[in-house]
């Protein structure tokens, strides 16, 4: 039902985590001039330093908008089935060219983002060593596969819950197994298994009683925006519950910064149960053992912008 | 006339550079709830993978102003005799306390600042163990103080001119002393000595002739908004030129990407002379030997948000 996360990053058909990959990826997610105004990077909402994600409910973006859900943490997210909330993305990859080119994130076009990386000769060669072989490296689908093999280094091993499912029954306290008993028996697990205890299929948001507006805004239908099928009305990506004490605010509204608040929410809308106090506590304390070990990881230095690089797109409100 | 980048940070009188400290200090700088927003760090305007700062004419701040000047490097900024284009701070614990408050960057004040530090357990341990025997010890100076000791510590040494200075004289070409040559005697190190070449003193922008208003904007009077004295219109402290090359766009005003114009627009507006097209590259030349060995820096993990954080403010338009 569950695994651990493993200690070393997986293998990603297609993409070859190579060092000189990752180093370029990882150059790449701390870049703000991927996005038109130069100042927004992948790491200003998937911020590493941060348990992956900005501790907002939904992020700011180009001109200072406001995003319509709640930034998902990039810890673990290789392990995810698809991604963003709605799985519209099927990997990484994919993934990594949305926000670049929304509108509301970082305003770009793969057009700006290759004339502004081949306008720095540092970037070109760094290209070169990462796809060798290639006539014309610096593209935008290589941009995108190298921030998905940075990505996929970013995963959070050694958990205590990780210990305990490797056989180390005094990893977990005595209230923390009885906390993986209730999220077991209660029918959490149902949607919130895999080594991320959650992205890796679709359920209903109040599958037994619909939360509030205020956590379920009625104008985000989630995965109905994909499939354009009546039964994904309301239908998201089970939530992945790694590193779970490290990103609120919880749900795709970000509207619930408590986790036991979020895990009270979850009782009553999707298993139809009202969930005692100490019942909560005790799922509550099994969650934080799912917090693992963040990746240690060395600021990128970033080659100086030259005359041919595009311009910062106007600053004024 | 010119001093090397020391291999190691500076004394700081009353400043002690403890471990504790310079560690609380990089978090602190990485730490963008230090903004009413939640989404600017100082990090975000001097990004330590950017030459120190942010390769904007001018920073995008709170609710995405337009700040006034153009943000300087943080690197070596200890060096300097005082802080901010004008001189307006007197070291960088002072300079440190503008950003936060200032309603176009950070939007915040100390009582909020303290609040949200307070909030998280393991920043008061932090303040604790970097500020010891002080009964209350997350204070907004206390703030200030540990940023200004971890930004003592983003010096970059080893550029070829330090080599140089140090007496390898290989460290130079014969092209590059060339334009060492005409550094001093053109005039430039008037104003441009010291570790730094420059940041150690004051002087009017357009000393024999006034660039346009597209360089030197007739609304920014610079140090006569500190001092109130006539004599200080349009007077502006000598920009630092260590790892220039890394640092465009140049001038308070950011108006100029190209280091060659830089150069040029300095030699008619500061010394009365149009340089010669190869006086100009040579001087470039020159200039480039100031880029030093970049600190490594690991990024901090930063703690949670809890539920008694303040909460970001709004982020509508």
């Amino acid at each position: 039902m569950f695994s651990a996360v493993p200690k070393y990053p997986p293998v990603i058909d297609g993409n070859e985590l190579t060092q000189a990959k990752v180093e370029l990826g990882k150059m790449l997610f701390f870049e703000p001039r991927l996005s038109s105004s130069h100042l927004i990077s992948c790491n200003t909402c998937h911020n590493v330093g941060m348990g992956g994600h900005d501790y907002l409910p939904t992020s700011i973006g180009h001109g200072w908008q406001k995003g319509p859900r709640n930034s998902p943490t990039v810890f673990n997210a290789v392990f995810n089935a698809a991604q963003f909330w709605d799985g519209r993305a099927a990997d990484l990859a994919e993934q990594a060219k949305g926000p670049v080119q929304a509108g509301v994130e970082m305003s770009s076009t793969p057009q700006r983002v290759v004339a502004t990386l081949k306008s720095m000769p540092e970037y070109v060669s760094k290209f070169e060593d990462a796809f060798p072989g290639q006539n014309d490296p610096v593209t935008f689908d290589n941009m995108a596969t190298a921030i998905e093999a940075f990505e996929a280094t970013l995963i959070t091993p050694d958990a205590p819950f990780d210990r305990f499912l490797r056989g180390d029954t005094a990893a977990l306290s005595d209230h923390e197994q009885e906390g993986l008993a209730l999220f077991m028996d209660k029918g959490c697990a149902s949607c919130h298994s895999g080594v991320n205890l959650g992205g890796q299929n679709y359920f209903p948001f109040g599958l037994v009683t619909k939360p509030g507006a205020e956590i379920l805004p009625e104008g985000d239908k989630g995965r109905f925006a994909v499939t354009a099928t009546a039964s994904d009305e309301y239908v998201f990506r089970a939530a992945p519950l790694r590193n779970i004490e490290l990103t609120a605010p919880y749900f795709h509204s970000g509207a619930v910064w408590s986790l036991e608040e979020a895990v009270a929410v979850m009782g009553t809308a999707q298993l139809g149960a009202e969930l005692a106090g100490d019942e909560v506590d005790a799922i509550v304390a099994f969650l934080k053992t799912l917090t693992g070990k963040v990746p240690e990881i060395k600021y990128p230095e970033l080659p100086p912008s030259t005359d041919g690089t595009p311009r910062p797109v106007s600053m004024t409100q």
